[in-house]
């Protein structure tokens, strides 16, 4: 047989097969044998498309809980037909397509369909990987903490503001520092809003003309590192530091994330009168009490867990003392900490090779000691340098998810280990977007990822850096570009359920988070399917 | 066990497994420790990265072909050694990678490296994805063919050239038809060589601002479909389009290619005394001819085979008729004629699914007819769209090869079956990046499918279009960006023997094929060694 189709399923057509042998066994005029193979072709397509449906993410092959309700259905009707008219389009009539442009000019097209307010209102249960000085937004970092009394700011001289609270302005031979309030106070309206923004301007990434701005991978990863040091003063002071961790979990629920796990250093606190806390006393003082109280107040709130790292960039007797400091704090605060990570631009600083001594360490202790890793790896498009190679490596120490892994769908075989031993990958699309690792997100390697049903969870990395909502923007991309036309609600639902799967809490945690969930999805369906009825 | 390597590997290993045993039964200190976890795991690394470099293309897992001489371990080291230089470079200091940059604007920079003058000289096997007037190029075209006697051109409304050969002007309302010579006498030399420029830059999609002018994948296309328009009246007089064919061939054969199989419809040549020959007429007369001639006069030359074509926005009855034509076209000319496609932009016409009726026809007959398909399929970054599940339709026909293939990545079912049934598919990064599929080539997804050695083959489509040489560039971004650092000669080398394995040829073709690119490998070989031991 020569164009007849090479593959052959036994279940459904198999009693059209045995009628069409019966009939070539007597002579077959082609008409008749043309509407034979028609309807054999059309079987056998129907089953390798919905084969394929059930292979990816939300394909429901693994979990009863994706059979949808009849309200899930509907919910689920009108977000594909919303998905389907904007993807046909733009590939027939060639509208623009937002994930396929810079996110920095196409945000404000997201926020105006249909589908993105039904995203928005979506419970996507936690945000994975995240950093704690990117949480917050700008609006209200610029809107009540630079409101507050005895800031002071001088301006550097890159040109970008140094903020930081202090009682009496300190003496500086190299900048100027002025009381906030004070300049301020000199001001009229209309200047204090042109001021408010410039202020704004001058800490998000946020650009009109991000290609012009930002030419290369180095150069945005400079201005992004920029905002980092500009933050973490500013956030730095003790009750401006609450205050920032309580806004972003406030922000997160709205948002429909109800777990955080967030990477960072310990800080190290400030008082007006100069006192600085060591690091630890974040956990007492800071973390840990406003996490219980948001928790308190908030009873759809599941949690917040932190990822300690430090700066990729150190040399490795500083890691192995961080690693030796981390083992301590892991032990004795193994609700909270839940494990380390390395950060910092993947390309320029140390692969995790460099470090392998210090990330071996707690495996070499007596007894071992479990300290779980959470690793950037494989954030480049470099197959085969070190930062490729940190996936290879971050495999063989046993991560427990991986950071990014924007190039692991170029190694074979750790794509089979990943998905053997439920290494999570954390997808931030926009991020590597942003920060220009891919243009056009339909073309981001996740999309084969979520298509075989890896672990992968979705994140957004620093969406305070460049104005996004703390997890719907990067739900609304993946749905609309890293996922097929056809893929609907049990997608977005299987990645919800993947992040509470994949987080670092234990088994009771996350029996009591899925309640939370649960709950939170059952109220957003019902009240979604009731505002098609009407 | 706790931070230690989840993945365990039986070789190597396993005596310093024993040795650790044992020494864990005494006491150990953790220094020792460190130093035998650290042997432990640079082993395991070392196994698990040579294991995914043995998966890829050219990981010489399944040829001893792929064992190289020591004169191929020369070039290897030198071509690893200029690959390696230039990702780094990039990588760190970030100058300008080629790949990632729109071939237009690039080319330039890429054949001022040493790398690219060993990739233009290796022999690259067959060029398997190509279209027929867009094989010569456009150099060629202007100062040959547009200075034959008897071309007349006319510029129409949408400002391009008309071309065409005639014993008397046409009387034509719409466009004066001017002689090409009279044009030409009439300008001073310095006005003749702008002109002749100024003609080539009418033909060619070459833009130095390709992001202003094709700002979107449809407007590309059209500009695109415009060059056929132009070039195909301009050829299809029959003496040129023999001289056409018969430079292409040693156009490519100079480039190291040394077979080709060329898409495209029978074409209509016509003479100047307006007589026009039937389709059928161009095989006995223009292609058998040219071919064996070229043959008979270069010993290295393999040969070239026609997949013929129509246009997929015909309805589905013409396309009956062309897949009626083409079974006796094939039944006659088997050694010429090894199959049949469907051109023309995925996106906007139709997909194989509304020509399911032609398409079964052969295999309906009685006997049933093996009529070959290489069905261009998924040349799309729309996932589940029409165009996407061409690759679903392409597999289920039966397809011999795939063209493009580019959304291949996110079908893990069809992965299975094209690399189990042999479909290759054909890869042609320029083409992709050119039309608007993707940017940074970085970004390419076949990346991955030579990651995990699923039958690859590199080709060109168009390169006239764009002023690529036959083969070389495309080798030469697919070998920066589509493969790792550490990915070399073998690479390469079964690249190269894939287009051979893959093509359309018999056995005993394929058998005298192999021996002749391997006897110009072996000439590369010794003439690139001996230059690098001057």
């Amino acid at each position: 047989m020569a164009s007849a189709p090479v593959i052959l399923h036994a279940s459904l057509s198999c009693c059209i097969a045995a009628i069409l042998t019966m009939l070539v066994m007597v002579t077959v005029t082609p008409d008749l044998s043309i509407a034979l193979a028609d309807q054999n072709f059309a079987n056998q397509r129907v089953e390798l498309i919905s084969e394929e449906e059930k292979m990816r993410i939300g394909g429901g092959s693994s979990s009863c809980l994706l059979w949808l309700t009849d309200e899930e259905k509907k919910v689920n009707r009108f977000i594909l037909e919303e998905k389907g008219k904007m993807i046909e389009d733009a590939r027939t009539n060639g509208t623009s397509f937002a994930p396929a442009i810079n996110f920095m000019t196409s945000r404000r097209d997201m926020e105006s369909t249909n589908l993105f307010k039904v995203i928005q209102k979506m419970p996507k249960g936690g945000a994975l990987h995240l950093h704690k000085t990117a949480l917050t937004s700008l609006d209200w970092v610029v809107r009540n903490v630079t409101y507050r009394p005895n800031l002071f700011m001088c301006v550097g001289n890159d040109l970008f503001v140094k903020l930081h609270f202090y009682d009496t302005a300190p003496s500086d031979p190299e900048c100027t520092w002025t009381l906030m309030s004070d300049h301020r106070n000199n001001l009229s309206a209309s200047e204090t809003t042109e001021f408010d923004l410039s202020l704004r301007n001058n800490l998000t990434l946020v650009s009109l003309e991000p290609d012009e701005d930002y030419p290369d991978i180095n150069a945005v990863w400079e201005r992004f590192e920029k905002y980092f040091g500009m933050i973490g003063d500013l956030i730095s002071y003790r009750p401006v530091f609450k205050d920032y961790m309580r806004e972003a979990l406030r922000q997160f629920l709205a948002d429909g994330v109800q777990h955080l796990e967030i990477r960072g250093s310990l800080p190290k606190l400030y008082e007006l009168n100069g006192t600085v806390h060591p690091r630890e006393w974040s956990l007492r003082h800071a973390y840990r009490p406003v996490f219980r109280e948001f928790e308190e107040n908030n009873p759809d709130f599941i949690g917040a867990k932190l990822i300690v790292t430090t700066f990729r960039g150190k040399p490795p007797a500083a890691i192995m003392s961080f690693i030796q400091e981390a083992v301590e704090l892991y032990k004795n605060n193994s609700d909270l900490v839940v494990g380390v990570d390395l950060v910092g631009q993947e390309d320029t600083f140390h692969p995790l090779i460099d470090f392998k001594d210090a990330l071996l360490y707690p495996s070499t202790l007596d007894p071992p000691v479990h300290l779980p890793y959470y690793f950037h790896a494989g954030e480049t498009v470099w197959l085969e340098t070190d930062t490729d190679f940190n996936l290879v490596d971050a495999v063989l120490l046993n991560t427990t998810r991986i950071g990014h892994g924007y190039a692991l769908h170029n190694h074979p075989l750790l794509l089979k280990k990943v998905k053997e031993h439920g290494i999570a990958i954390e997808v931030s699309p926009i991020s590597n977007q942003v920060l220009k690792l891919v243009e056009d997100l339909r073309n981001h390697p996740a999309s084969s990822l979520i298509a075989d049903n890896l672990p992968v969870v979705i994140s957004s990395d620093d969406p305070a850096v460049w104005d996004a909502l703390p997890l719907s923007h990067d739900f609304y991309v993946t749905f609309l570009a890293l996922t097929g036309k056809d893929a609907g609600l049990a997608t977005l639902k299987q990645l919800a359920i993947n992040s509470i799967k994949y987080s670092a809490m234990d088994r009771r945690e996350k029996a009591e988070a899925m309640r939370k969930w649960k709950r939170k999805w059952s109220q957003f369906i019902q009240t979604e399917a009731a505002k098609l009825d009407r």
